[in-house]
């Protein structure tokens, strides 16, 4: 994975990346918005054309049946059943991924979980690179519960991790710079020092190869609506680590929870299974609108899929770095091995260069207070793609 | 809204009742399952026509804009919008009122903000009639904060409110027996002895006339898919009555309760109005759902559809008692005003009993260990469903 700096990168050569790309296909199956180069995956992925079939599927099965849906249709299944999807993903045994809530909600959950199975050491120990509600999350818990927050450099994590830490809680993917972490060596350095592990996948799920189980993650939590396409808000999903699923406590102890919740049973029993992490009653239509993408994914391989997105992101930043006029724009990313989905540009006027990138067909993100964001994802990206994204911006 | 005990109900008088009804029109805007008298309202409602409609516009936008749609179609200011459609049917002020994630977490916040802002004498006062996932919350909250909680039985709950409590949380309508709790005399009783109150009103909202600033409830949750025909999972909502909206604590600090969460500040600062508790990203599908139904809402008057709901319930328990045959059913709902929207009978054998109602094409609901209960909607049930539903009920 290489970047291949030394080819001239021209159209026949775009052409031919097109042409020998073995997802090339994959795209067909999803809505692309006309005449847009959508490079929003990082935020918003697209959908599936077979999601909005099986939307109106469900809406019809609920028109006929109403409540006997719930029954009929396994509804109450499918918070676990598309945890087993995710978790082929995210390299799990299927029984430690569940769909709920949403990331945020999860995150305090497993947190809480996590705080209360830690030998409780002192210190939550996360880094400067962080998603600012993983921030808010975790400061809200540690001062509910006397634990400190230590945040330290990015680049000094995993080094920092010692028998003070009871946790360590970051995101895998710097939301910014697209700068990935060395998962397996974090959570090497935890087992060393006994300390629990926690990851926010959002920026990871769907776009690096991951090995939850094989690297021995504590616990785990992801969003499904950036390169998962599951549309705005799609439900969460959180993982967690066989040898916690029983013993673990819960905070919110809503009764989808429960393991009999349609017994009505006043005393609350725990679920022996990952389903004592769900709360209230899920949203079938939110849960229906993520299937269709997830069973794509279940198709595809990962190792190849990321080897596809690296060389894409790896060509967007060649023909960026190669444009004489594009001085004024500085590329933030890694660019080399240790990056995610995403390239992140800097730039004075970010904000009104993406407006410019807009008007002229090509999507990306903003984040204050300079930077511009390109998801590109091997799903429905192709080559050609980049291409015409980068006569725009080196326009 | 006396029961008409003394008129004898045969199809001419049913057939009256629904020519004078001044909502029969209304259920021709519900999807309504063909040759099935659906009494599923109190579990989950039907969809209005206009859903299917709404959703399929929401998936175009989406599959044309992707992530341009969180700005041009303002999905931001959803959960403000409906929680205004929901204020009027609450009666409360728009600004105390948003949708946001499930019934129980909703509890779970509101539980813990109520917690921190109370006196804190110790006590937590509900009764012996609450929905369980409730006191899965309750409990679970208590524990973590060193409170007791006090069950006492459901008659005797508003003379229970003393100076010993901190908080009193139950729900309105009881979801077995559809008795309803009067409110403003146990909003009166808190307001004296300095307690709060915090009521789930999954069983009444969409059903009851509520008044919630008037009765100066202090806070309130509920769900939208019962009455409120949301869909399986559509999102909760929540009320903080407005003395407590910007001096509550909240404790799951998700970036959407963030002042201004695009601007990604590391540090938490808590919105000033109700979007303080929000969490994570909302489902937007979920609540595009809703739309169309808080709508239809919205042109009704509450204190109408109530009297149709009574008149409704009321032909059902005198079409029930009229009849010999069925001395082996017993009506547990309150025979008087004191009651929700749906009716409970027991039955020895009723989960037998529900399973051939529906091969006859009645859909009522089991609850353990042996009532079935039939939840009619005035909006989209007729007097002649109810004398069809009958006929089956009594064959």
């Amino acid at each position: 994975m290489e970047r291949k700096k030394q080819i001239k990168i021209n159209l026949r050569y775009i052409q031919q990346l097109d042409k020998e790309d073995i997802y090339q296909d994959y795209k067909n199956l999803f809505q692309i918005p006309r005449k847009i180069i959508y490079f929003g995956a990082n935020t918003l992925g697209l959908m599936p054309k077979k999601t909005i079939n099986s939307t109106n599927i469900f809406l019809n099965d609920l028109s006929k049946k109403g409540v006997l849906g719930w029954r009929d249709n396994k509804w109450l299944c499918i918070n676990k059943e598309l945890g087993k999807k995710i978790s082929k993903i995210i390299g799990s045994a299927p029984k430690q991924v569940i769909l709920s809530d949403s990331t945020s909600i999860n995150l305090f959950k497993l947190l809480y979980s996590a705080i209360k199975v830690s030998k409780n050491k002192g210190i939550i120990l996360t880094d400067d690179k962080n998603f600012p509600s993983d921030y808010y999350i975790i400061s809200s818990l540690a001062k509910e519960y006397g634990l400190k927050v230590k945040i330290v450099p990015r680049e000094k994590l995993i080094e920092n991790i010692n028998r003070t830490v009871s946790i360590v809680t970051t995101t895998q993917v710097d939301y910014i710079t697209s700068e990935t972490l060395d998962l397996p060596s974090l959570t090497k350095q935890c087992k060393k020092y006994g300390a629990i592990s926690l990851l926010d996948l959002s920026h990871s799920v769907g776009i690096l190869p991951l090995l939850l189980d094989k690297w021995e993650v504590d616990f785990a939590v992801g969003c499904t609506y950036k390169y998962l396409n599951g549309g705005p808000g799609s439900p969460a999903f959180l993982y967690v680590n066989n040898k916690y699923l029983e013993k673990t406590d819960i905070i919110i102890k809503g009764w989808f929870g429960h393991r009999r919740p349609f017994e009505f049973n006043n005393k609350y029993t725990p679920s022996k299974g990952i389903e004592k992490f769900l709360t209230g009653t899920p949203s079938i239509i939110s849960m229906k609108q993520l299937e269709a993408s997830l069973e794509i994914f279940n198709q595809i391989d990962l190792n190849k899929l990321r080897k596809k997105s690296f060389n894409q992101t790896s060509v967007l930043i060649d023909l960026i770095l190669n444009n004489q006029h594009t001085n004024k724009i500085k590329i933030i990313s890694p660019l080399e091995e240790s990056r995610g989905g995403h390239i992140a540009i800097e730039h004075r006027n970010a904000s009104k260069l993406l407006a410019y990138y807009e008007k002229n067909g090509l999507i990306g993100d903003f984040r204050p207070p300079n930077v511009i964001r390109f998801g590109i994802s091997p799903l429905y990206n192709s080559y050609n793609d980049i291409w015409q994204a980068a006569k725009i911006i080196n326009s």
